[in-house]
């Protein structure tokens, strides 16, 4: 891979972060074809060791896992910051006709910062203008879902959620079960037709704004693997555009499937759009955050034209999904008045303020038509706030928070009706035995819209550990059918997180999904805890580091007590040294049994114990007559 | 405090790891004393702040908080690792009337040991000889509870269960609930003699080994605040005796309720005896390690005569527990011989690579009740281990497991008939839908003994994360009744943990007991959450750093992005900067709200929903009305 570098970022040429860009340890990037040429779904190949043994060697079938990290860890790709991600949906948008090509910005202040000679040194050189869908028409996966029509982009993602079947082996994986899933319904094999169902009946969406036609199509529901969204974003006390874009590569690579960009600092609007150009995943954000920019931080200044004006502006850039406090209703703000700790959503508590100062019903309560035909001009999803979240173990599950997630599944209703795609967020902080309610709420109220959660984070008292305190709600409500979890780094409630933070809520929130994905029992699921248990069991260090989440730390940390490359194929590790390794005692015990006679198959069957137990009564030489 | 030091840990003088024996922030060891004046139960007040607002200030009580780090937090105390801590039990076990001082070690390998000169620079001077239950009686806490006494023992836990109760304020806290606690009942005060009958009823467990009268008492049981254990010890390859001390005194002050040392390396005998010597916390072993060592690491060789003594040489040290894996039966061998990961318990593999080897059934199981003549004599509690926990997703819940579960059960009663204490070891790998099984199972098979899980771990692919991958299962199994979970560190499958791995793992663990207890109603439980986020939402910094399960990572997390002294009484922080704080901002609508006379408590009320709405409805004015 050949990558550009200068010490400036936004001039002459661009930095790649160096890390963000290794392929992974004995990997390789595939592209699996569709029914056309131009479907190439990216998934990462883990190869694996032959399995020795007294027998001889047994060759281990490749591993396919997910993967969202698009062409920064394919070696073959040329990686230039400054041009972008190629436009791959580019022709699928262009051949529904039902777009065009705009002839400027639609949005005031979206001309207004392309034309000042201030910023040039931070654009980004965009070779084409925007689209927007033609008069009149939806351009929503949603609309063409409910028209029966199935997209390229549908394919992409049945294709793309099947991948982990091609790993499966024999009949030993794929178990449903239903359990606490409370309901969710995931065939063995994912088709097109099913994908195309799903978005029709609002039980999944597939953000992909044709203004991002560098992404990678992924989808959320339920009935799919859990996803996981990092957020990155500048403030006013600190980062730049070259480190959000860097976080942005940095998230894909460890595994996010969406990136919300949160930045409420300086230049917003030409972060952004670097990060938009460059990003294989859907971008979401929180349109509020710049709005308030814009009228220099003061809440009740807002109005429904600067906020119309911002929602264009970004949909032209490419944000797939926009996070948008329209619950956040006047009569429900003195609700939060006697909480520990009332509003805790940004968006939310600007609307709050508005909503008392204006003695006015919010303006996205009263605009959300006005909102959705925006959204269907430019396929954006709504991702609908919950501004009234909890922000305290003691505030979960109030009368406030469960008014606004009534309110949300009636907006859920109008989208719906404009064919606009819709999740819905959740909280927050949430004791375990209040999680599930939640859930059971969000699908009864909101007509199973995927649900869209913030951990939950299950106890206050760990700032620093909160990916933690979180993890655990997330694994959780992931378990019972919450679609995505946005992640919480290290640094919640802290500081922003840095590259580490990232990296290390990333991680969580992927045990998170993955854990929920093997309790739902999705098909498939355990084939790599399968793979990796088996590694483990036959000592193939260098495969059980492969195959992990996080190749590095697992061989760092092995390397740290064992370091010597003998070490790699020792039949022992450092827990236990060589006389104490219980995997190496259980082969004995395994061979001991083989030479002895036992059959291993008849061990499992029923009525073995029962059996085992007449063995031992006839004495020690029932291993001989067996 | 004053603290030796020296650059040779085990000869003239003892090294303390001085980041060990801070006190804590703004905080203070206070001693509660009970019906009698030796009974001096440790806890840690945490000072706050006063709330400064518009109207002046208002003072916050002090949040009390359970102490497990002994006297290495208390400046008072001269710490000196060489005399170890005070042997405040003395005169408890001394008055009782029914132990003697031996003239001499009971265990022939200890004596071997004891007169060794080439191990004398090893040996820790200890000033008397062990006790011993004078012949045929019984010195365990579950004799006396089942005679009626209330032991000071069983005060001190009482009144140290109770400590949060007293940071409750109000009528907002200690709600109790079901859930799926799978009826779990814990009183609103705990009473002594609450935990007398609990300990008779085999439901919780006080260990307290007559030899190890420095340990300052705790309980087990699903009806008191869950609790953790950290492993720490040696192996083959790697750590020394100085090491494992420091571990310990680590561990404690973060919040082990109870150690267990591993040890399977060098000088197993004399790491353990400075370990108890240091300990406030139980000390829990597994004999059969050093057994093994001590026939060269041939399980075959194995004696049940090696093991007893094993056992008396441990016993006399002070060990307060023994993992004993004594439901590997024989018969349930070949079930493990089509496993993933066959058996993964270094003791279970031992013990069925013996029974294998020999065609017989296991000694352990088959001396059991000679097993109980040497736990009552020191009140050594059994912690039943199990031998045959999966050790991968794919294995969880299968016949193996559950065949030795019911033994167990078997076992726990034949113990019980002795008064001897007991608790009961689960999994391991198990994926969440599954969870909830193993907790029923253990309940109904075991008769409620105390369950003492390791993790569980719910996926396999992430090695480096295995704290959180096990801390999502053990904060839900903990929910579920679970009274002790036994911690997993990043390292585990890869590594000896460090001094950080120690720290990461147990935190974590910590998060997992706590959001346990909130999610079982524990009274008191939510009064540190209360209390943090009360802070965070004033921004007291400084109290959200001291409240916080870690007050040095919280600090340092905010220190990174806001470093100044100011930026700790600033009124917005790093993630959002000063325009965009959700927090600020509600309590401008808070104010708003009171200013315009919208009275918060009955925004609280029943109703007031509705009352909104109409509040809306009358129009702009209405704040002025009500």
């Amino acid at each position: 891979m050949s990558v550009s570098r200068s010490d400036s970022f936004l001039s002459e040429s661009a930095v790649v972060d160096q890390e963000a860009v290794q392929p992974f340890p004995n990997s390789k990037k595939i592209y699996v074809s569709g029914s056309r040429s131009d479907i190439r779904v990216p998934m990462r190949e883990i190869k694996q060791h032959e399995t020795i043994s007294d027998q001889g060697s047994t060759p281990n079938s490749v591993v396919t896992v997910y993967d969202t990290s698009g062409k920064y860890t394919d070696p073959e790709e040329h990686i230039d910051i400054r041009k972008g991600l190629k436009n791959t949906r580019e022709g699928w948008i262009d051949e529904r006709g039902d777009t065009e090509r705009l002839e400027d910005l639609s949005s005031k202040y979206g001309r207004q910062r392309s034309v000042d000679p201030a910023l040039s040194h931070l654009h980004f050189a965009r070779q084409l203008l925007p689209r927007r869908a033609k008069n009149g028409l939806n351009v929503s996966q949603m609309h063409y879902a409910k028209q029966g029509i199935i997209t390229p982009e549908m394919e992409f993602v049945a294709i793309r959620e099947n991948q982990k079947l091609s790993s499966i082996k024999s009949g030993a994986f794929g178990r449903t079960h239903e359990g606490d899933a409370l309901g969710a319904e995931i065939p063995k094999v994912i088709t097109p037709e099913f994908v195309r169902q799903e978005i029709a009946r609002g039980r999944a969406v597939l953000p992909a704004n044709i203004n991002h036609p560098e992404s990678e199509p992924m989808i959320i529901g339920r009935n799919f693997l859990v996803k996981i969204n990092a957020n990155i974003g500048n403030s006013a006390v600190t980062s730049s555009i070259e480190e959000e874009v860097a976080k942005m590569t940095w998230a894909t690579r460890w595994g996010a499937d969406t990136i919300m960009d949160l930045s409420t600092g300086k230049n917003i609007h030409e972060t952004r759009e670097w990060i938009i150009r460059n990003s294989p995943t859907p971008i979401g954000t929180v349109p509020i955050y710049q709005a308030l920019e814009k009228v220099g931080g003061v809440a009740e200044d807002l109005t429904w034209e600067i906020f119309r004006d911002t929602l264009i502006e970004q949909a032209e850039q490419g944000v797939d999904y926009f996070t948008i406090h329209a619950g956040v209703r006047l009569a429900y703000v003195p609700m939060t008045a006697r909480r520990m700790t009332g509003i805790v959503s940004r968006g939310g508590s600007i609307m709050a303020k508005w909503c008392l100062s204006h003695h006015k019903e919010s303006f996205l309560y009263e605009h959300f038509e006005d909102i959705c035909e925006v959204m269907k001009a430019y396929d954006v999803c709504f991702s609908l706030g919950d501004g009234l979240r909890p922000g305290s173990i003691a505030d979960a599950n109030d009368e406030a928070q469960f008014a606004e997630l009534e309110t949300l599944g009636e907006l859920t209703n109008i989208a719906w009706q404009h064919d606009v795609q819709t999740m819905i967020e959740g909280p927050g902080h949430v004791p375990m035995h209040l999680i599930k309610e939640n859930m059971e709420k969000q699908l009864k109220h909101c007509g199973e819209a995927p649900f869209y959660t913030l951990g939950p984070l299950t106890t206050d008292i760990a700032p620093g550990y909160d990916h933690i305190t979180s993890g655990i709600g997330a694994a959780m409500i992931g378990w019972y059918g919450t679609a995505m979890l946005c992640y919480v780094t290290p640094k919640e409630h802290l500081g922003l997180p840095d590259k580490d933070d990232v990296k290390e809520g990333i991680i969580t929130y992927k045990i998170a999904a993955h854990a929920a994905d093997l309790a739902k029992g999705h098909p498939g699921a355990q084939a790599r805890d399968d793979a990796l248990s088996q590694a483990r069991f036959e000592f193939r260090w260098e495969d059980q580091f492969n195959l992990s989440l996080d190749p590095d730390r697992a061989r760092e940390f092995h390397d740290q007590t064992l370091p010597k490359e003998g070490h790699k194929v020792a039949h022992f590790c450092s827990m236990c040294g060589p006389k104490f390794c219980s995997m190496k005692i259980t082969q004995e015990v395994r061979e001991f049994a083989d030479n002895q006679g036992i059959d291993g198959q008849s061990a499992l069957s029923e009525g073995m114990k029962a059996k085992a137990i007449e063995f031992k009564k006839l004495g020690s030489n029932i291993y001989n007559k067996n």
